[in-house]
Parts: C-alpha cells; structure tokens; sequence
C-alpha cells in the first residue's frame, strides 16, 4: 500500500498531456491530493494549490507520487534535488517510471538513511505463482479494449464508483500505474515476467465473499499486435464473471500499429467471452463503455442508442452517464 | 551465443527425468557435446564419457552447461566447487534455472577475474521493444500445442533437420531453455517482461531473405490457463506462414490443472489460425505432430492416418516419421 496523502509531482511538465498520471490521480482521488509540486518550467497545471516540499510535509504528506511522463520514462536531473528535500522531510515517493527510483544512487542511499519508501510501481518487487485457474468464490468484473487507451480504467473506477454507491462491496483492482496510484495498491500487470501473467492477476483478485465485486482495470486489447498476450493473461488471471468492452469510436488504426484497422466489436465481444470461458464457464459481455468525447451530445446519443439496439445491452460513454447502469446489471448477476 | 563444445554438467540428479535437458542437447546436438559431468550419488546418465573438469578442459570444452532440474531451480551447495573449477580452467558456464549463475558471489567474482561467462538463459538481459507487427520479409513456421510438454520443441528441431536435409535455408530460433542450449542462442520467451514479449519474438525472427525459413519453437498452448498469454504472444510476434500443431493424445486433463480439459483439435487449429491472421492473413495449420510414444505401432498409424483425415493434413509422429513430409509442404509455400 503506498501511503497518502499525496503532493502530485509534475516537474518541468512540458504540456497538459505529460500530467496525465497525475491527473488521473487528482481525478479520481481528490481527499488524496494535497497540492501540486511544480518547477519554474512547469507548463501543465493540474487546478490544486501548488506546495513547497516543506509547506508538504507541513500539511501531512506522506508521498510525492511523480506523475509526469516524459520521452525515455526517466527520473530527469532537474527532479533531483527536489525528490532529494522530500526524503529528509520524511516522505516517501513514489513514480511508475521506466527508470527506477531506486536505481539511482543519492536517493537509494537517502531513503535508506531515512526509512523511507521508494515506490516503483511499474517493477513489481513481488515473487508470483504460475496461474492455477482454480475457480475461485467471489465476482469479477473485467475491463476490456477494442484497442489501447479507449477508457478501461476510467470506466473501472466509475464501475467502481456507482456500486459502492448501491452499497455492494466492491474493490478496484489496478493493473497499470495510475490505477495503482488512485487505489495505492495493485500490480503493474505488463511489468510482469511474462510467466506469471495469469498468476500475478489471480494473487490480486483473490477469493472473496460471494456478493463481492473486484473491478478489475483491463490493459491493452486482444487484437492488438503489441499487447495480446498481456489482455488475453489478465483476461485469464481474472477469471470474470462479467466483461464490459470499451471503445474509443471513430480511430483511423490500432494505437501506435498503423498496419492495423480496429476489429470489429462483434468479433471483440466474441473472442474475449470466448477466451473468458476458458476459466469461468458463465464470462459474458454486459455492456459496451465508449469515449464519445469527440461527438457533439446528439451524435454521441444516436451512436449509443444505435450500438445498444445492434448488441442488445447498454451502451454508455461513462464521462456523460456514470456507471449506474452497469452497477445494476451486476448487482442482478 | 553460447561458446560450443559443452560438457553436460548434470551433477547429482536424482532421475532420468532430471536431466531432460542435458538429454535434449545430447540427441540433437551430439557432435557438440564432448562429454558428461557427475557427482558421485549421480542417478543419470546421458550416455556420454564422464569427464572431469580438466578433462574437458583438455578436450577444448568452452562451456559447461548446467543439464539438471531440481525441486525449486536452485544452484546447489554441492555443485559449486566443481563449477568454480570450471571457471578456474577457463570454461563458462550456461544454466536456465530460477536462481542466477551470477547471483552467486563466488561464481560472480570467479567469472570476472578469469574474464568468463556466466550464461543465465531464463534471464534475458536484453532490452527489447514492444511489437510493431509491420509485416517483415522471409518464411516462418511456429509449433503451437494442445498443451504444454506436447513435443513443440522436438516438432520444430525435426522440422529444421529436413529443411536443411532438402537445402533449404532454415534457422531453428529458439524459446526455450533447452532449445537455447541446442542452438547457442535464443530468448526464454516465458522470462521476458509481458509488455516485451510479441517484441522479443520480432526480434528473435527478423526480416530475412524471402526463401529462408525460421522454425520458430513453441511455447505453451493457446487454452491453457496458466500460459495462454505467452503463447499469444508469441504467435503475434512470430508472424508466421505456417503453423504445426503439436498434440500428446490421451492425456488426462491440461498439463498442471487437473480442471482443465484438453481442447478439441479443431478448436486449436482454429484459434491459432485465428489469431494468428492478425499478423499474417496467410497463416495457416499445415499438419499436425503427435506424440504417439505410449502407443503400439499399428495403433499409432491408425490414430494419424484417422486424424489425417479427419483434418485434411498431414499427421505424423516426428519420432517415428521425421519430418520430412512438412518440410515437403513448407518448400511448396
């Protein structure tokens, strides 16, 4: 578990883009976010107070979660001195960087120095099992993509959201780093050795009471050339009882692979459900989750309402309507 | 690449079974193996002479390679003073085990002084990239399973052995411990990072000359549910033309997971071409490779001539016919 609260690290952020770890954070978990640490650089701004490391320490931080991306995924020079201060005020810090905190020498030996914790979200230091697939008690619901970056997690966290407020038990369970930094747990899924996939899924969901729901945040996407084997592991791992698809309509290609069109949505439903059953026999589809950002109200209505009637289940964009409808097909399953 | 010739370092292995490995190499590549290395309550034998380690040294042995599973994968106490006087007489040292050759200090600090290496095969130390999927110039064949433990390795090693009996250009690339041993060089596929995997097979099998073939060895299976995520990705970045899909008939349930069933061969072949025209719209199942060994001659020749037929392929034990009848289909492509 990373400690809270939080002062979002944004450095010498060179465009909003750059933030978007740190955004989700403030999003998603604002009684988290005590204020914001900006360099004189900083072009991104994510609307909370900004705070010295001390005026941090002061207000009962306990980790500086640097939430800026930058090309190469590096801990940058300039980061240094700031990370450093935020050590001997007795946080810790926590990044999901390529680049490991802990890997360079002044803040290892600070933070050793200090008792403090270096989180490096995107390593998992845990030792995972071989999957076993064993049916395990307990609801699962899964996220999963037409492609990359099309609203799983966003779509997770609103599941999340709108069953807590129906007053099931539910548990967010996040596979990349903001995830893990919204919910201060979880396992870097594509950061795994490629063996233990489906085994570090299952350690996360474990066995629970039978009317709980794990919310489980999907990576990448079956049709995609780059990432396949770490959606069709999770998807495994997981072992759910019910999948939601998302999708981001109207992309030219698969993210990053312009060689590749998207598939079709009839073939997603078919290939992840089939998949599903592998290890849960009941896995279904029950709702498509898609980002409509770029359609004006009414567009984005008519192409749900059309795609809802073609499935024969709910089609949302989660930003616009929440997840209550999804919520309640669950709470019926 | 692994420095040939070996010595077979199979230790104090309690079994036959133990030194699979060791035994893989001996078959397949007789004429780089110089010789075996036993303890005292050593259980196996490869057949080989037994050789001290300044008899190999002496019959200009560059590599011992660590041939012996146990309980664990550890590098046992017992082992350490004979592979330490390897490195002392100038030889290096291959393993694919769970634990390190170079996590261990005396064998560490031997390595660097003497200038020797220390080969971790389940570790690859290689940085590799995330797929690109771009479609690369040059024929591939990929043994995918039933299972695991089906014969995907030996399938792809027969499969290399006539191509190159027929003059064809062929590689046999690599993916596992054992075939990394036989070939010198390769990527443990199930030891790299998730995100990386369809990458590191990219890489394994590169752009080529457009009549040469890479037989590139299988990992897992497809309806497992502990390595379906590495066999996915492998398929992805494998790109391949042909598939062979090998098959151990009469098992139980899935190899570790006594709930899982075998998959019908229908529904392998048809996942697999599947998935695999994602990256290659021409790939295809061209035969299939079963493991006939528990039964009688006249029975296995009816099982394969039943399957034949019931597929429209070519079926063939590689034991007991090679596998010069795919490498016939394979020169047709």
């Amino acid at each position: 578990m990373i400690q809270g609260p939080y002062l979002l690290f944004i450095g010498d952020a060179i465009d909003q883009i750059a933030v978007k770890v740190a955004n989700g954070v403030a999003q998603w978990r604002p009684e988290l976010c005590m204020g914001q640490f900006r360099l004189p650089s900083c072009q991104a701004d994510l609307g909370l107070a900004d705070m010295t490391m001390e005026q941090a320490a002061n207000h009962g931080v306990k980790t500086v979660v640097v939430g800026v991306a930058n090309r190469g995924g590096v801990i940058q020079e300039s980061w240094l001195d700031s990370l450093g201060q935020a050590l001997d005020l007795d946080m810790n810090i926590a990044a999901g960087l390529h680049q490991k905190l802990s890997d360079i020498k002044i803040l290892r030996e600070k933070a050793k120095a200090k008792g403090k914790h270096l989180y490096d979200v995107r390593h998992p230091t845990q030792e995972f099992s071989v999957a076993k697939g064993s049916r395990r008690v307990g609801k699962r619901v899964l996220t999963v993509g037409s492609d990359c970056a099309v609203g799983k997690m966003y779509t997770s966290l609103a599941i999340h959201q709108a069953l807590k407020q129906r007053g099931i038990s539910a548990t967010f369970r996040a596979t990349g780093q903001t995830g893990i930094f919204i919910e201060g747990a979880g396992v870097s899924v594509d950061a795994v050795v490629s063996d233990f996939i489906s085994g570090a899924v299952e350690w996360l969901t474990p066995e629970n009471k039978p009317d709980h729901w794990d919310v489980v945040e999907g990576q990448g996407a079956l049709f995609h050339p780059s990432f396949a084997g770490v959606s069709l592991g999770l998807l495994h791992g997981a072992q759910p009882d019910a999948l939601v698809v998302c999708h981001a309509p109207g992309r030219p290609h698969m993210r990053g692979v312009p060689d590749f069109a998207l598939p079709n949505l009839a073939d997603v439903i078919a290939q992840n459900e089939h998949h599903g059953r592998l290890v849960n026999p009941n896995c279904k589809v029950i709702a498509l989750s898609c980002n409509t950002k770029a359609m004006a109200d009414k567009e984005a209505e008519q192409y749900l309402t059309n795609l809802a009637q073609q499935f024969a289940m709910p089609a949302i964009d989660p930003l616009r309507h929440g997840a209550t409808v999804i919520a309640d097909i669950l709470a019926r399953l």
